[in-house]
């Protein structure tokens, strides 16, 4: 058989690496079509002069962009036959993506354990998005449960990988050249400074976004992300297709403009939960709440830790566990990252 | 409170200037997408090559794609708390925008009037969209209906401007080398010359557009327009969300290729006015009557001012009023313009 | 009346050259959209890198997206008052079409035939894509039947062309440089060979889409084909809008990546048959049969003959033709091309 039937839970060897197919260059094209599909206002990726009074050559592919790109690579490797994604964790942005570079990616199986049930298991991957000079430009842990081909084949030894529950600040890798000591308040839309926001404060962006089934097919397409259920309806008993959570991340991000505007570029994504799917006629909002700040090397450049939280339909009542500890059901998306902010 | 609740009535200061948020650089990538939302054909704006045949060195953004722009990045000062967006005067556009520019947006505060009711009171806007070099790229005066935070609150002495009813031919400013003396009539579209064009010639340009939800709200987003009536279904009783204006002036301008092909450049407008609400399941349709033309001092070009009517559904009979002087309920957009046609 | 209202079938003279309106310059943004729309994922139009390893200068714009911009032109002069698209034949993809290029169209009368019921005729028109220097960048035979106007309308003696069953391997034209010998089969997605497929074997390509009005319009706008079918809900009695035919040629091409990741580039348009109308809601699936393959002068490139079969909803059974002789009423597409791949 031609075709690609995904790999099995049997099918991962510790220390495998996977180097992941189809690179992929991207251009003004697929900028001009993340601002068409997310309320992306973040003025650092919108405009190349803002970028440039902030140190940088011009403005980068948004860091959410670049992030899908690689995972959209992983899927037919990783995700074909998952049951579901789990987690993330351990992920930095290392280097701006600028349009004409090209991004590939490869993953290396650090964990592997097979549920009780012995008809699946949780492989864990790290993956690492390159660019042409086979830099990366950013790395992450991913975990999902995959189906097992049969339910009789010998599995390895179980390893959990030891993770970190946060990038810790001394980890955060900053761009090259950034310099936030004469950042314009006035055109990035806020005022707020890093010094201004303080752990523990919620924010309710206020903002909500009724999703559409073209909008995040031809959302997940952009990144070659090919998973059946966000596009074949007849895969659903009721015809509706899941949302690619990874679009649920960056219209919960672009929200949260309002708000946290100078919370400019993503560097660390410490871990993130996929509380509950997501469907067309959802409407999107979200809320946010600082974890905790720390001072960086660059120019009036802080790193604030955010939680960043999607629900859907309900007001943001900051509802995010119910007393069982489970998610509550609106959440969709339980986000924790390390962004970049003016001091 | 670290969200935007935007600006209410009492907020505007005569005079004052205000500086919008959040500049964005063009490539490529929004002129395909314009391409994409809009039946839009015009060759000037479509080849590279055709523009250069007419003394442009590229062929521009499209002239609404700049204007959209611009509106955009207003909205969060203006509009967010607008109970109706209420005409348009005094618009120009100076200067060509290319790939690679990066737009900005500045508006005066030019004039302010309570409503009798005490609520809402219509503020004037002069807005400039400017460029990287701080060209004023275009400018328009635009009037709403905002609403008071409080009905009590003290407002300013009524100051309403004097606008003019149309921008004087004189006054049109033209591309710096545009040279409409070897047309290609054939690559264009249509064989017929500014001179062909009457005063009262009402033009059917015959097509229409069924609207999606997923289409107007990846073009308004384009146009970081994040108003919220425009995404949200959960802010309408009937779960339709409104049509972005701007959206409906597209259409309808591209639609009215078909007839006025040779219509290239958009370089004033002079009133426009949003006659009924448009949602997804619409067919819009367009009409054009010619009102006025002008020479110019560029070889070859000559200007044509134009109504442009937008009505849904019902076939284009060039209904615009009824008996009681108020608008036909199918007429979506009346629209004054000038355009630039070879001679 | 300055609108165009299309030529009918006394219009038409053999031999007549008709050059086709809106010349249009692609870039990044074409390219772009066109992964967003389809689930696109040849390494070669995805990654410049990929492409330059392959011996050409940087990806360039996929083949069909060239097609349908060519296409595109053709619709106001040929096929606005067609009742069919019957055929296509002998199509040659010429030269890459690269960003920054500017293509026009032009289509030869090449054969017609008035219908016994004298209310409509065959048209057949060869088309030619040029680019900006007036290179051919690909040709293709079609034919539509186009109502008359008058029923009564003198018509011209009956020809029709002597078109080839299919393009001969040796009249196949391959890319300047293309070199397949140093292949990373592993960064295309798959490690089938040109000698691994033989004729007669059949592929089903497993993953389906479930098409939305929205993603068909903005897919047949980008190539500024505006033939009314495939957006005004009003002009079919029951509201639903007649997607198409090349958006279901790239879709099915997209998705026959599952299996034939290898057959890179587009070189040959044998025959094609749109067997049945496609609507939103479809859940559009696709298989192939292998029907010949050759050898190629470039080095490492092997040409395969596909045949490539895009169906509705029901699994792929590999039906085509009932016992009739008609195709199979989930039967979409029928297409016969060459392609390029690795030996």
């Amino acid at each position: 058989m031609k075709t690609n039937p995904g790999r099995f839970f049997e099918d991962y060897r510790l220390g495998e690496l996977i180097r992941h197919a189809v690179p992929r260059t991207v251009s003004g094209g697929e900028r001009a079509l993340y601002h068409a599909l997310y309320p992306a206002r973040g003025a650092l990726y919108s405009s190349d002069e803002f970028a440039r009074a902030c140190g940088l050559a011009a403005a980068p592919i948004d860091d959410l962009a670049a992030f899908h790109l690689v995972f959209g690579k992983t899927v037919p490797d990783i995700s074909l036959n998952a049951v579901a994604n789990l987690g993330y964790a351990e992920g930095r942005w290392l280097k701006p993506v600028w349009p004409g570079d090209t991004l590939a990616a490869e993953s290396t199986v650090i964990g592997l354990r097979e549920n009780s049930n012995g008809t699946s298991g949780v492989v864990w991957v790290r993956t690492r998005g390159l660019n042409q000079r086979g830099e990366a430009v950013l790395e992450y842990v991913r975990w999902v449960m995959v189906r097992k081909r049969h339910a009789d084949a010998p599995v390895p030894v179980s390893v959990v990988p030891d993770l970190a529950s946060a990038v810790a600040a001394a980890d955060l890798v900053l761009p090259e050249g950034l310099d936030f000591s004469r950042y314009d308040f006035a055109l990035a839309g806020e005022p707020h400074r890093w010094g201004d926001y303080a752990p523990g404060e919620r924010i309710d962006h206020v903002d909500g976004v009724t999703i559409e089934e073209a909008e995040h097919m031809i959302a997940t397409r952009l990144w070659q992300n090919t998973a059946k259920v966000h596009f074949d309806a007849t895969q659903q008993p009721d015809g509706r297709r899941l949302i690619y959570g990874g679009h649920v991340i960056s219209l919960a991000r672009a929200l949260s403009f309002n708000g946290l505007a100078n919370a400019q570029m993503i560097v660390a994504l410490n871990a993130g939960v996929h509380a509950n799917p997501c469907f067309a006629g959802d409407t999107v909002r979200a809320w946010s709440e600082v974890l905790d700040r720390a001072e960086t090397a660059a120019p009036g450049v802080g790193a604030i830790r955010l939680r960043l939280v999607a629900v859907k339909d309900g007001a943001a009542s900051f509802a995010l566990r119910g007393e069982n500890g489970k998610y509550a059901p609106e959440v969709l998306l339980d986000l924790d990252y390390w962004a970049l902010m003016p001091t």
